[in-house]
């Protein structure tokens, strides 16, 4: 999907304020160059203050208001936070999790397969959606917020996984054969037998009800998404927030959702996106995870939320709110919005400040803002819609990642597999190499000429022999550890390792243990092997380094193998990322394209390109540093955005800290 | 409230006894110049072994052996631990909590709310009155023990919260918008729909509950003085033991408590100050936790529990006993009690060591008591009811202290508002200033010439004009970063910060961070900034600070401003106790009384003054060190109490290692 | 009970394996030497699939197949893991614990005093029984695994507890006196309001309940004998697998069992031993550990598991698992078998890995264990039913464990009792002096010229005297801080301490304190005092060091005795390795024997002893180093075993790293 034009603004909540100043405020996003808020998505008891009785008198002022200030608005159906007179409705309104049963006060603690609260849910969408699809303002839908399964456990829940099961396997047998279930006297021999699966020591059968889980948000969206489209305007879009793993920020991909699945009844993906900042800014995860938000569309994508202030420990630095707005746009990014426009006077977040502070006052986040503002308002229309065609993909897979957090590697700091996706992730990222974040289930993956596969701990042959065909036929793939080890249920394959991937890969391991005083070392660099090692053999696959150990050092840290057309590459251990550089530098040097930039410009420049609506090209020169720093154009003239100045080809660009250019380029 | 005399002893618990022993006890007690015991107050289910069965023969024996070895006795209500079987009278007799339900063992769990429990506690202490009224040797009454709510949840409980609140709100919309509950669907649009508090994330509801659980307190205690004032004869005092929030040693103001309302019902105050020892010992805990107790009747207050030997990491080095009893005298105390007497043989507390060790033999504890005990019986008439006359206050507020439980500031390492208290008393301490601490609901802080306010994040517009007034009207005001920020239920005030202060301050700010890499430095000292920072500009205020760092180096970290007649200071982050003392000192330059004495002696000597029973000025000189230490009399001439010499103005006073001197002048 | 020969195998899992190969399996297990499986301990729900429908399918596979490939076969009664028809069978199958109810899934969490469980216990054990009697493959039977009462504290346990306690104590007043209860008000005063004991703060009471636990456990497994008796033949041995407090690897006296009672009804001891491995093997816990089973029936032992690849960070260097099996075998061990034979492919366990890795190929370690076993098929007889006869002894106590549970020391990284057993075990283990652990609770110690008291917290009276008897008698009495201090219920002992002790060890003290920036030196040697200080006088003993520390150098660290005809030697504190060593040195100074071998060989070279059943001495020269080692034979002619080679007196003997020698001398 595309926009007509850059989205910018705020998610705004009337309802908070301490006193009437909607004029106030909209008004001050008007002259900040803001054209976007988010509303409604949090506040069901006040849409619903008693069963049955509605009163949107807030909703029709923002509404209202947002008309008059020529704002446009994305509703959120206010459902993933429920009023207390609903949970009182029902015993079972509240998720019972592995934790326990929940207390009501918390959003997101319901049992969102409840049918009392579904019957609720449906009927207050009915409500706000008639209230809402006449406004012309009004130009999507966010369905729901962050949507998980809350880790429903309950009793409905577990037989609706038990019937799940029973049509997977109609023999039961072959269920306990495919699970272990043997072990430990697990063996479930009739399907009445079937215990809390809250209490397993089988992960094939924990990861299989997370899988379950993941699935219920799937149905829950697509649930919400029916109900809107049945009102909903044909030029009104349907998006959903997705958020990230959560590490104190957005990390990586997220374990309770199979987003590439959830996103299919929406017109355009959504995300959050929060980060460290001041001197901890390095813009990786608004492209790691923005990254994957584009992938699950194959399309841009929206920010729906991103921090203005933010946490007390994020606040940025003059400049940096605004090369972080540029940085969401040149990501692929139509939408940059903050969550949220003013901070809030009570309650858990307000400390998570907007771009107000609690004295409503114009500050310097807000005036960073509108020069944001303005500016796109100028020259939004050259960066909307930004186009990519990677050629270097990243697989991501909800099934490993949950392999890697039942069957956790040794290292007590790491996060399993998105550390070593991150890994993968951010080497690029410093090489200034753009990527696809994609699904390990994707049909084919001959679009790209590199494939990288961090950790697929978990996969099916179906998948494992997409990537021997990917190779054979003449792609570069690049594997670590930890891949191809078990099937789709967790159970390890019980043959040559990695299944599959050793005939590709050249080589096999059958013993790994946790690296202590372990090296690796490649082209003058010299790093710790953490998290994981294999001790590799070679069959047809040459080494690249071996292991610096007193011991393991006749086993191959990192190999690399010929295979049909292709090149296959096994990294047999995590290592420090300067070493990951020098190696993929030494694996790409024949691919020009890849290795340098016609601007011999290295990180701390980031570099961002894509075709715009325009059919140019554009190049973001970003400075992720509070340092000036000098760029010479070497690859043609061009016109320079902002400035709206001519460069010449050979010309200099000088950036001041955290500043940026946005070339554009005739085709 | 005055006492004829100096009261030291320990609290005695015949009942724990492995075998008879009280007379041998009681004499060594007498021989050690000992005169008080407290007993009782631990072992209801001795005292009423079945339900309306009453033993008091280990009372009796005690009560009529104190008789014979002319001890005085405080006798304490046993109420705060419950026997078994009135346990299991009532479903609901043990506290349900945030944690859950209790298990029957532990002290202190049970719901003071419950009528059951108040029954029999009622009819237990009637019994006991009658039993030990008559003893001469009865001088008080202590009701119960280190009482608190125990976090009391059940449906009794929050059903009065509720009611409490519906008085004060008649209106419950008013309700919601004071206490933001639109926010997350937390609005209660009917009082019948109030759902269980202990799941809320909204802080002013939280602190407003936890504020109803102080005020179950005062209630429990004024409802026992009630009881007790009954039966007690008009010579009989009754105090309770306050205690302070703990870190593994008595730290600073109790959350749980609010000591000011519920010291109203008492005669006399009363508290334990357990404390760091050996090469950790500094009296600073001795100073700050009894200006606490010594504000909350503005009086002299006794110290009912303090360690001997105590937890296994305080054993004291020789010398630091006598100190520590003489501490709490020249700081106001008129008893010193240890807990206890005897180290226990079995349970939770056996390795909390009394005086005696476990073989109750004398030993180097019991010998060091007697030194005490015997010194005081010779001059103990010229140290009891030592008055004084403080210039220096500061301000304790338990609002605020829940506020910034509520809303912690970033330092996982912190207490927050102790932390910061304890860092502008432990800086008074080490000046040698002596200082009172009040709340911040006293009516006026006319009396005083510096008023201190650390991190008053919670208060109301009245508790803000007082100290605005207070100001104006010539006094000195230094507040610390978060102050005035929300009003009394948490409300973060919504105009410029900090609220109503900003005016005197000359200062206002509206964003903050965590300090990481910054500094703060004055007069050749530099220290790091910690916990909070907020990026304060001056209005009318001078920077005497700015910080250290490579970007926030245009905000003020302290400012001065005139307002007025008088001054106002603000610390807008925390920063290191020399910075501090430099900065106050600075701020204190003009007024030779606090910053210099007459006896050119620094910490480690500590100064304590005081006007005795004789209208004659005591100051004690406290060597704090393991070093001699010398100091010369440039005052007048005086006497050394414990030496019964004279010292000429212009002599030296030799102290040992841990040692005491105690100079009496004449007016 | 001897054995006819060294076993050396595996726990076999035919029912876990993903296909069928039993065949290819014991070809393999024969061809490396193997002699033994273990099978059918864990798998219940495979066995039973319906309540009273049997299915012995994969056991008489294994059975038949180990009768042709003649492996000896240990049968594991099944009881330890429950299917989950059974769990649903009783409202309390499951253990309600101290953390509250369990839920299925986990092995190891019913409840063993559940009749319900008990009743189809009997009855599985029964129908297996009949299955497996007859082999002549079956040697022996294992009762259940790693048996403990799982914390069982549900009503009928706890009523179970209270009975037993009124049997004790006909008088309740000498029950509440013993226990101290009146403290805290916790008394008791009549049987019927005995509160859960789960809640109590009264250590004598939760430790009383462990020792009920413990009771629990050695009452099932004679239960289990019992019927195990009925059906088994002569020649087949009953054997438990007895684990020990666990550290991420065995680290000392099993807390949760009495093995001594236990080990009753068994003919021989059992138990599995798991350590750290390659850079951090020592064998210090094959020594400890394995002289705790040594001692259960002071005889020969059975590994019934240890690792072979085992967890991720044990994977062991080349040569390592063969000089494990050696050493085992060295210290009276007459079976090795590893658990288990191939890694499993699902659930808990996966990554605890076998023999064989999961591709179930010969591999490093396979090949390392055919090594192995085909040696011993060669020099066995020489090895098998090896006898001690040590001269030293260290006492263990479940007791005293117990006792530093409850009341634990300071130091937040140890573990209290194991901590300080394993600090002298591990003292003689590097002095190459071998010893015996035996029962505190054992008859005479007159057997052995030396005895260890490490921590021995909590004893009876006669306990004590038994150890006072021995030195008066001539014995070496070592005792520890915190012996002696409490008695069998943890009432702390109300004379001089340590009780009775303190006698022969001519020592007192009644202070002691955490030691901070305190040192021990001996000889050149100075090490930190950690865990605890007691402040020691002498009596009549003298003092062989005082504390290195400012204030507390007046008291004693180490001091000895001359008591009657023996010596008594009293360590105050916990200090470090070395010193410790210097100072046994001292102690052992005139037993040439003891300080000095014939080989002159110090550790990393480890020296273990004993006779064959030829009555010729064996002794072992194991090099724990990865350096080459030479040994000199100074004792005798002999012949090296494996090499069977004859050495002469004056021979060198060298060893490779991580080899092993095993000279054989004629007596």
């Amino acid at each position: 999907m595309k926009t007509d034009k850059l989205l910018y603004g705020a998610a705004y909540y009337d309802e908070y304020m301490p006193y009437d100043r909607i004029e106030t405020d909209f008004q001050m996003m008007k002259d900040a160059g803001m054209n976007v808020i988010r509303i409604a998505e949090s506040t069901w008891s006040t849409w619903e203050p008693h069963e049955g009785v509605f009163d949107f008198t807030h909703l029709q002022r923002m509404l209202d208001c947002a008309t008059k200030y020529e704002l446009n608005v994305i509703i959120g159906t206010p459902t993933y936070a429920i009023p207390s007179w609903l949970a009182n409705k029902s015993e079972d309104m509240l998720a019972l999790t592995h934790d326990g049963p929940s207390i009501y006060g918390h959003r997101q603690n319901m049992d969102i397969t409840n049918p009392v609260y579904l019957d609720h849910a449906k009927i207050l969408i009915e409500k706000l959606m008639e209230q809402v699809v006449k406004y012309d303002c009004v130009i999507g839908y966010q369905l729901d917020n962050e949507t998980k399964s809350y880790d429903t456990c309950g009793p409905r829940a577990q037989a609706m996984f038990v019937e799940r099961l029973k049509k997977m396997y109609p023999d039961i047998n072959e269920f306990n054969h495919e699970f272990g279930l043997d072990y430990w006297s697990n063996r479930i021999n009739s399907w009445e037998d079937f215990p809390d699966v809250r209490g397993t020591i089988n992960q094939s059968l924990s990861a299989e009800y997370r899988k379950f889980q993941r699935d219920i948000v799937t149905e829950f969206l697509s649930w919400q998404a029916d109900i809107v489209n049945k009102y909903r305007r044909p030029d009104q879009f349907i998006t959903q927030n997705f958020d990230y793993e959560w590490h104190d920020y957005s990390f990586g991909l997220q374990p309770e959702v199979n987003q590439y699945d959830a996103a299919k009844c929406l017109d355009i993906a959504g995300c959050d996106i929060y980060h460290p900042s001041n001197d901890y800014l390095t813009g990786r995860e608004i492209t790691a995870c923005g990254n994957i938000a584009r992938g699950l569309k194959n399309n841009n994508y929206l920010v729906l939320e991103t921090e203005a202030q933010g946490n007390i420990e994020w606040l940025s630095y003059p400049g940096q709110l605004r090369l972080q707005a540029y940085s969401h746009v040149a990501n692929g990014a139509n939408m940059v919005e903050y969550w949220h426009w003013h901070s809030i006077h009570n309650a858990i977040e307000s400390y998570w400040k907007g771009i107000l502070s609690h004295d409503l006052a114009p500050n310097r986040t807000y005036k960073e803002c509108s020069v944001v503002g303005n500016e796109w308002k100028r020259i939004g229309k050259h960066l909307v819609n930004l186009k990519k065609k990677n050629r270097v993909a990243v697989i991501a897979s909800n099934e490993a990642l949950t392999g890697l957090i039942e069957f956790p590697m040794e290292s007590k700091t790491s996060d399993g597999y998105n550390t070593v996706l991150r890994w993968i992730c951010d080497a690029l990222y410093m090489m200034n190499i753009e990527y696809d974040i994609i699904s390990s289930h994707a049909d084919n993956f001959s679009d790209y000429d590199y494939l990288f596969v961090p950790a697929l701990y978990s996969a099916s042959e179906k998948e494992l022999h997409a990537l021997d065909e990917y190779t054979v036929n003449g792609g570069n793939l690049i594997v670590t550890f930890k891949s191809g080890f078990s099937d789709e249920h967790l159970k390890i394959y019980s043959d040559t390792q990695p299944h599959i991937l050793s005939k590709a890969l050249g080589i096999k391991y059958d013993q790994f243990t946790y690296p202590s005083n372990v090296k690796v070392s490649f082209n003058n660099t010299t790093s710790n092997a953490s998290e994981w090692m294999e001790l590799v053999s070679c069959d047809t696959a040459e080494t690249l380094c071996y292991y610096d150990h007193k011991v393991w050092n006749t086993y191959s840290a990192v190999t690399l193998n010929h295979y049909g057309s292709g090149r296959a590459m096994y990294l047999a251990t995590l290592f420090g990322e300067n070493t990951l550089i020098e190696i993929l530098k030494d694996f790409f040097k024949d691919d020009d394209r890849l290795t340098s930039n016609e601007f011999s410009a290295k990180f701390p420049i980031v570099i961002k390109r894509g075709i715009n609506d325009f059919g140019k090209e554009i190049v973001y020169l970003l400075n992720y540093s509070d340092k000036d720093q000098s760029i010479i154009n070497h690859k043609a003239e061009c016109t320079e955005l902002i400035s709206d100045c001519p460069i010449h080809e050979g010309g200099t660009i000088t950036l001041a800290p955290w500043d940026v250019a946005i070339l554009e380029f005739e085709m």
